[in-house]
């Protein structure tokens, strides 16, 4: 395993959606996209300069081609990918369907059965390597095998002197957060910076009071370094308000600015590209509150742009953070 | 003719338009759908549950059949078409384009000389029968034979029972207000359910004082038992507020909710909608009340789909309605 | 259960393939057809004239609406489908890859755990009527609840003196030839009409000889009355010829005429639309020389059309069989 | 009016087609094409260099505006353009459909009522000039009012010393042959250049013998300068052979050459560009023979393009003439 | 040449841009369009009803056959246009990729070496003659060609008695402000009708001062007749507001009115729509209060369409400018 | 630089083409690819199973990054690449128009000043490792600086013990053939493995004789290990035959086989796909009969798909190569 700046481990599905606001039972075709998780995360990453890999499992099928010619396209290495030849070898699948108010965006998973989800941890390679590793919730609820690889992933990159970066992620639609609390909570202390929403902060780990004091709290009690939360407001499903709250366990400092307002084209994966902000943020130098402000930018950019994964770069993510900041008027344009 | 819930009679249409905001006067492909106020009201019960049929004449040729497929894709019955096999035959068709703000969409109509048109009461099977009879204006302005189909329709509805549904829906390009009463208000006592805009009540039945006052006095002097308006409010093309009064004779009362914000894909066929929502809504028991309210969630769901005819579900107008009347906490997207 | 001419019993997929030449593992969007052995069978003998419905096992979410609704707009009933709302419904997809010579075309399935294969024989409705029903050996391969569900219809429509018709379609990548015939041969004794491909007999049943005497001995044996075998000559994957040896038990004669010449729009289907012509030319009277001749016409028929399910109607069919028949000289265009 | 090369006089139509080899009663968008059998000519015209002006009648709507542009962009004046602003102006429509062997291309007419048809004589400009004037035999079937207009045209341009082209072009949809025998043979002498195929020679005209004397004899009969007869072979409708026999009766010799062998990608109006290269041959001073084979390059040419109007220039048709005569390995592309 | 209403002298560009908010560096096909600031107004002008022609020079090759097809095809006369024959004969391109709030929209330029560029006075026509000329200064930043062909043609228009026009029309990627008023401002002594932004005013010329006395100033300086300034505020790149200031000399008297609010489609060219407005309002007598409001409802309308061009007509705009300033109720509809 | 199998140096273009057979004139999109010689080995080499960097010059804007985005999309590493900052970065372009019989396909080139012709011998990486270099005779064309950067390139890989591969690869559009010859000749003794044309052979280099006899001599004469000359038979734009002649100079012997029958999709880059097969084919150990047949089977998969750059796997060249090879009957699909 070569060592990267950023490798994450984790599911990559199709994504299937129709073209505009059309309905997934109306016929007419269905743009063919890349995405998951933590594939959005090392795209983010590799977009804002680092070197990423993405470790997963696919079919050796060309949908499986498909998943690792998209993660190269985006920047992302496939050296780290592993590949299903078994008859069952198949490519989770999630259909998506765009709304305009007060229709609401709609979802048809179909991810059961995933090459993904019969990976086991013998299936890795035997080092493991680079400045950080990330991963999220959803692996963790995807079996047995993703999650126990996904602990020994942990544990080996914090002994390499690596950092370890966690989302909580919750998907209703694949677990109790009874059951993601007790698969999560053992592993809070090995890691380093978690993402995680005011919702689950408060519903799955049941705490209360500023979102603030939360984050230092839970800081405390694991360990962690950084705490990251999003604050996104879907006004209607194309105009949001997204910033975040970034807790420096450190400096004792929560950071946070003036929401971004976002005309919004396709905000799926918007939450990974702001992980990917805050860890290049992190991996740079630049501290919690440029990692707050560049996930912030990163998130907001993904809105604007088709797909799950991002389409951007660091220059397009600063010239974004100056306007935002700024109280200069802007050009219309970049020219 | 077997029976159907709902039966609805008129002429079906093609219509044309350009992707997007293009023009109709510039090169590009157009999108085909199938049109008809009537239709659009069949489709609209129909994906509501109720069994629905569709009365009109098409031309017996590929376009006819494109018509009949998209009737019964839509979920309504093709059992009740009649088919013009003549040399004259013909599809009426309507291109239309959309627009953003301060331009406004526009409209070609290509109706004339249609198989509707010429169609003649002879034509119509011998016997009629459902739960619900519907049609509208437009069928009246279309000629004499459309017309007098119309008008013997209701009757034979009402003598075996039935109820009869007609929606005013005056198109200036069709005939004028005062050749519009002259036909209609004939046949209002033949009526149980009556939609009719402000717009015309004021103008050309040549009401005044508050809208549910008219509404009163209308039902009581022809007998109607339930008499919607919609309101809409177009602040531009794309953004539209839409409520809807509905007065119930029996229970001498009018009902009305908050207006539903509405970012709008394509508006047209949502007053039908509108009226499928409220046929539903009294034929399966709601009453006024509920008729007014699924109505509106119609209205409001088919301003975000493309093409004339809505596509739905009841399952999603009961989200819908639930989502509107809550104060709750909304999740962002159906997955 | 009302009475159809024609139920098809069989599982419906999702077709997804790259528009023209391209790639699955390219970039770009995917069309999306409806797709099934059975339910190909079933529209195209909607399209000839004969009520049809296709009995069969969705997941109730936006992708089984797709399916319904596509067998409506072929003509297809969807009274007889039944709906999976567990969470772990889905439907099975195949996705497809079009090609010029030298290249073949390329199947990808994701078919496994569909709703369709978790079906059981009690999830049928009660009573089982028609003059006709029809499956193949995919439902068999599809797992022990849908063969003994299979082998329940073609017992219960032979009781109500219905005809059971059965098509061996071997798929390799379901099961093996040994396993497919052990399942097979037992229901043979049910069958009336067979439809079984030349590799079939010869490999799976381990015949030799001449074709037709091959199909005679099978006609005896079964005590089948009919049993039709097509002829296809892939050219190129652009460039087909088609034929069918039809035999018929009680005449004691095989059928055949001169193939088409085909210029292949997408072939895949076109057994299926053969099969639909054979049964239409049956139910309609035509004995098996037209049974044979339509079927041919809609094999070739349907290689001209974009997806699996047939386009065209009784009388597109007449004047194909019209003009394939004679040496006159021929209109270039249908006006 | 401007003195133009080439005015042609007839009806435009909107012709609508799904892509590929989509049928017309499917789902899909329709392409948009202007059409018109004398609009082609003049646009032919008007790519080999002469300038070339339609003389239509046209609805003062977004079609009209469409085909108006339309003519612009292939290059023909739109100054002898008139404008129908009453309410019943429509712009006539045809519905084509594409197919592969053995389907044939298929049309449906929706043409009747159109601001062409109820043109009358008084409605063209006062004066009529040009080089040559061309019309065809749809002009004449279309009704009273155009036919009286086309003659009267016809005379006005010999009375002025211009040349008159007229095509047969017989259409069984709009007339029988011995009503267009009786409505064109009373124009034959007014024309110099006459097109007409074998099959109207033979058929209409009762014409027999060998296509050669059958030309020499017409075009002594009727005082024609020039007879072409176009031949075209459709062996598939992907594929066709196409030349041509040219009668010059000065020179009392017919012209033909060796046939193109054509990939077809869209032969409609491939006889109205024939028309127009063999119409530019003359006027360009290169006789019957360069007549001939500028027709042959233009209808092959226009054979390889989507649409009704060619698309091409003169230097193109040139390139194509000499690669057809030659025997000397050719370039596999234009660099 | 041709007395045109209006000659415009200017590069054309060849506009390639990503559908929806694609982006340049992902896969997916580039719509193609024709551009360039003086065609631009060329097509405003002929489609509110002047005779115009677009002076320039293109490459002989399909690129060029584009441009002027698209010229023809909004109405532009091609009579004007030189043809560079040469091997390093290019049209310019640049690439566009539209955006939505926060993301930017972003142009790449391809614009040097054009055939354009290297455009020298000696390939223009030997007379020049209309009643008005118009260029930017866009035409003088591109080469000194160029710039003396734009010197000799406003010297030629004033002698034979018509107007000029000059849009200042900066641009920082072509020059420097202060190389760019070295350029200007001799010329400005040969401008009857000029347009600048207040921003131009301000910085290249460094006016202080309300912009109104601005205009003043300047028109009494340089010998003005008229002096625009648009007035555009991009709230969002698809939500601006727009209005002008039209300063008339003569009158002593500056015009404005209430901002258009304009959802933008594509905001490209509405400069250029707006002084085609300004222009035809004045060259039909209007004076500089219709100049402005016809200049505001054409930019109004250009922001709602595809591309740079304008598509509409004099009565779409009238029917705009009654609609903005009036207060009673606007149908929802153009029917 | 990192050590790679294979490292081609050359530029890359932006290639635009309209869909199906559209004509570059007509309105419409363009299909937008990556294109280039030496990039489409370096791909070609990837997919076989080589590590495959490509060594370009391109402008740092999102045509760039376009480029880029697709290398890495097709297995090329981009970690070569070199980025052109200045304000006259150019990525070069070319349109490129399909066609079918009889019209010929058609380019515009629009490659002059970009940024790759700019690049000068210090540009490059001060080392230059791999087992394999390649470079072609457009390079060569491009300028003083990609020239001598070649010869220092080749010679560098020479020094260092890789191998050196060449192809002539003529284009008249670039260069005459007594420049390309002056250019060529003196690098022939660092080559290794030559591709060239017979046809270049003939002209450019004067041979005469049997194909096999030139091969020999001229691997004699340069000291070629391997001398390879494709032979394509155009028979139409859309039907092409394929193969080739491969001397192997150690082996004293010539091996070719029988033409691949091709319906051709898009032929660009198909002559590249074979270079990389053949060089794979070598790289791979399997000889000049191996690499020809490798070769031959890429070039033929090449065309039958859309763009420059293959899209296949070794696996698919194998499947390909047994069947051409093989006279047991084929199953028409991969299933």
């Amino acid at each position: 395993m070569s060592r990267f700046d950023v490798v994450s481990f984790g599911e990559a599905l199709l994504r299937l959606s129709p073209a505009g606001q059309g309905r997934l039972a109306a016929p007419g075709a269905l743009e063919k996209n890349a995405a998951g998780a933590e594939l959005n995360v090392a795209a983010g990453c590799a977009q804002l300069g680092l070197s990423a890999a993405f470790l997963s499992r696919l079919p050796q099928n060309a949908l499986g081609a498909f998943l690792a010619a998209q993660a190269r396209e985006h920047g992302v290495s496939d050296q780290l990918l592993l590949w299903d030849e078994s008859p069952a070898a198949r490519l989770g699948v999630y259909y998506y369907e765009q709304a305009s108010a007060p229709r609401k965006p709609a979802v048809v998973y179909d991810r059961r059965h995933s090459s993904f989800c019969s990976l086991s941890p013998e299936d890795l390679p035997p080092r493991a390597e680079g400045r950080l590793f990330h991963t999220s919730g959803i692996t963790l609820a995807l079996g047995e095998g993703p999650r126990r690889a996904a602990a020994g992933l942990m544990e080996a990159f914090r002994r390499q002197g690596g950092l370890v970066s966690f989302d909580v992620n919750y998907r209703a639609a694949l677990w109790g957060e009874a059951e993601a609390r007790a698969a999560i909570e053992p592993l809070l202390p090995l890691v380093d910076v978690l993402f995680v929403s005011e919702e689950s902060l408060r519903r799955m780990f049941g705490r209360t009071g500023a979102l603030e004091d939360i984050q230092r709290e839970f800081a405390a009690q694991y360990g962690l370094r950084y705490v990251f939360s999003t604050r996104r407001q879907a006004l209607t499903p194309t105009r949001h308000q997204f910033t975040s709250l970034a807790y420096d366990r450190e400096a004792g400092q929560a950071f946070t600015e003036e929401p971004y307002e976002i005309d919004v084209v396709d905000r799926v994966g918007s939450g990974d590209s702001y992980t990917a902000g805050a860890l290049a943020g992190l991996l740079q130098g630049g501290g919690a509150r440029r990692a707050m402000r560049l996930g912030n930018a990163m998130a907001a950019l993904k809105c604007t742009v088709p797909g799950d994964l991002p389409r951007t770069s660091l220059a397009e993510a600063e010239r974004l953070m100056a306007a935002h900041g700024s109280s200069l008027p802007q050009s219309e344009m970049d020219r």
